[in-house]
């Protein structure tokens, strides 16, 4: 039968990501493509005690349905720890727990956005939340933006050629896919915009916690004087993302409409899964756990920023990210990353290329690269076989005859 | 600040279920109002010890992210299970796991409708996808619908009237809110019209395998030969709800839009739960579990039928399910039952008035009564006051000076 399929559905594609990441399940691959986390940090005997001890308390509750808002003790513990970590202040009631900060975003754009609505991200901006938005059919309007956060003039000078603009997304803390993390002064300028032009802000902050160096700056719920931020955060990176548990913080009016579009969308989250995160909380420490888990990106960041200064060709570029999970490459203009990734596969080495990053397309010759998933001698040899490819085809960019040396000038490397 | 909500936010209102189900957490209420299956029967001790192996086997993967599709061998049991239970001709590949069956209608309307578009359901329908596809702004058309399904000749008019219809949604087993089954013939008849109109069905299931009488009907997927039928399934009303683990069998070109589609909403559904339940299906015989759920379902339907014999007054109407957890009262014309609700309230007795259940409303004369939740000696307790209840509200409606015997006849009681 010819299926008659709604118009959302015209613009909708697998994402590139989810292609490549079934090739790197090959064995022997060397992955730098997903956004893992470290399995082998997981709590797993943990888990498996708080387990037992869920089931001996109420096993009987822990397996019914529950409510849509989610475990009264997990959202209290929640807006606790946000209390206490990110300036935050909030009570059990600002919090709705989430199948996943994914949801978060789904739940966010369908509550604010029609078709051709205007909503703002970063350039570029997290891939997952582009798929979420593309559901509603908005019209992605990307902001220029360094590696302090979006450039101010440049979104004042947006704002004001758009007039009407429905949500505002960013990444502010070790953004995917770039590790950038905006200053303090960029996030004021920011909200005081906002705030004057009526746009609600999704702050989502999946590695927030993870940060290994630097100083923290605070977030943007914490500067939110008008209540317009919402929060969303995720035990995904800081505990272990198989539980699908995430979270939003919003001010009461906007989590009420949260809490009443999730019902229809799939009634409540895991009980099991919340009471084990719940009690968890309880009875470990999960600071201690982020603190393994930052310690161990740190060194495998080190790593590939060492292998990287060491064997990628002159012309490549990269940030330096103080936290999260990712390197940002920028390779010489006119050198497609997707071909980069053919010639790599063939060597065992995955990674993703950086265009589907911007809802506007362009930026071919960027790449993201994950450090978190991989041991440290893996990534040395990745890099290594990486940067092979990359000297090979910038060698055949350059002109027939000239010397590598006269290859264009490196770019800025932060 | 003053939000600028999506449209689709307007027609939106917290389910009038929902705020009920609140007042039934009181203490010592006894509730006929939820739909809760009996948690003295989830085998607490048995997942337990699944969990226990789960995480001996492989922790760390259960704990990290999964493929959208979701568990290849829970997939695979879920073929099996439908193959030998439903007459389902499928495999692996056609099944996609969801956070909750609840999360199937909403996907399913993602993909099918635009605002506007028909939707074809029984009357009355499940009112969690009444608010599932609310969410997408169709136009539903309620088809008048008997004991044994939709009523045929008066499918035929819709279409005809109707033209164009993009989805039909039906429950033809132990249907929420009346219990109904659909006959063998309305089913061949129904999908004959679905074909011939180019129409793909959501064949919602979740009560299907909780029979304790009568003959099984053969499924809409399994009279399928089009390729039409998008069949939803739950191990919520079999097993647990709190996994909120449910399945979507569907043709292989549809599968495909229901995993793009899903990704973007939620990622993937909890890699824990789904090894969970495939385990478990691997070491216990989860038709054993089933039979001793429609045991126990069969004795609380027979203790609720007979009170109600007892102690509704005449001019009150049921029918008596063969299966699933509800029942489904008429009452006299004129007699609204949300104020019945309120004065059993009172008494310390919930409900759900039925009203909601129809979209395009009326039928308040109508309540559900579900017998799952609530041991026998609670049924007759409950049954017996909201019976003194009715008799006191009809008698009220009774002309004044006519003695009760002369109140309206009793209506057909099957």
């Amino acid at each position: 039968m010819e299926f008659r399929w709604a118009r959302r559905m015209s613009g909708m594609r697998t994402s590139e990501i989810r292609e490549i990441l079934k090739l790197t399940q090959r064995p022997g691959m060397i992955s730098f493509a997903g956004g893992l986390p470290a399995a082998e940090l997981f709590p797993v005997d943990r888990v498996d005690e708080m387990t037992r001890l869920v089931f001996e308390r109420d096993g009987y509750r822990a397996l019914q349905y529950s409510t849509t808002e989610g475990d009264p003790s997990l959202r209290q513990a929640i807006a606790d720890r946000m209390n206490r970590l990110v300036g935050a202040e909030i009570g059990a009631d600002n919090v709705l727990i989430t199948s996943g900060s994914q949801q978060g975003l789904d739940l966010a754009a369908r509550i604010f956005l029609d078709p051709g609505d205007v909503i703002l991200c970063e350039s570029p901006t997290y891939l997952g939340a582009i798929n979420a938005f593309k559901g509603y059919e908005p019209r992605f309007v990307e902001v220029p933006t360094d590696e302090d956060g979006m450039i101010i003039p440049e979104l004042e000078r947006i704002l004001e050629r758009e007039g009407s603009v429905k949500l505002a997304y960013v990444v502010p803390e070790f953004q995917n896919p770039t590790g950038r993390t905006w200053s303090l002064e960029r996030r004021e300028a920011f909200l005081e915009l906002m705030v004057r032009h009526g746009i609600p802000v999704l702050e989502d902050s999946p590695y927030g916690e993870i940060r290994f160096e630097g100083e923290q700056v605070p977030s943007l719920i914490s500067l939110d004087t008008e209540g317009i931020v919402v929060f969303l955060g995720t035990f995904s990176k800081i505990f272990c993302p198989g539980l699908r548990i995430g979270w939003l913080a919003a001010p009461l009016e906007l989590r009420e409409k949260f809490v009443m579009v999730k019902q229809g969308v799939d009634l409540h989250t895991s009980t099991l899964g919340q009471r084990q995160i719940a009690t968890y909380l309880e009875h470990f420490d999960l600071d201690a756990d982020i603190r393994g888990i930052a310690e161990l990106y740190r060194k495998r960041r080190d790593v590939m920023l060492r292998t990287m200064e060491e064997e990628f060709p002159p012309g490549v570029s990269w940030n330096v990210p103080q936290g999260g999970m990712f390197f940002w490459v920028v390779l010489p203009e006119g050198l497609d990353a997707a071909r980069v990734l053919e010639r790599s596969l063939e060597l065992g080495v995955a990674f993703v290329p950086g265009g589907p990053f911007f809802p506007s397309g362009g930026n071919q010759n960027t790449m993201r690269l994950n450090y978190s998933a991989m041991p440290e001698e893996r990534i040395r040899e990745g890099i290594t076989r990486l940067g092979s490819v990359l000297r090979e085809m910038i060698g055949e960019m350059a002109p027939v005859g000239t010397p590598p040396e006269q290859a264009p000038a490196p770019e800025a490397i932060s």
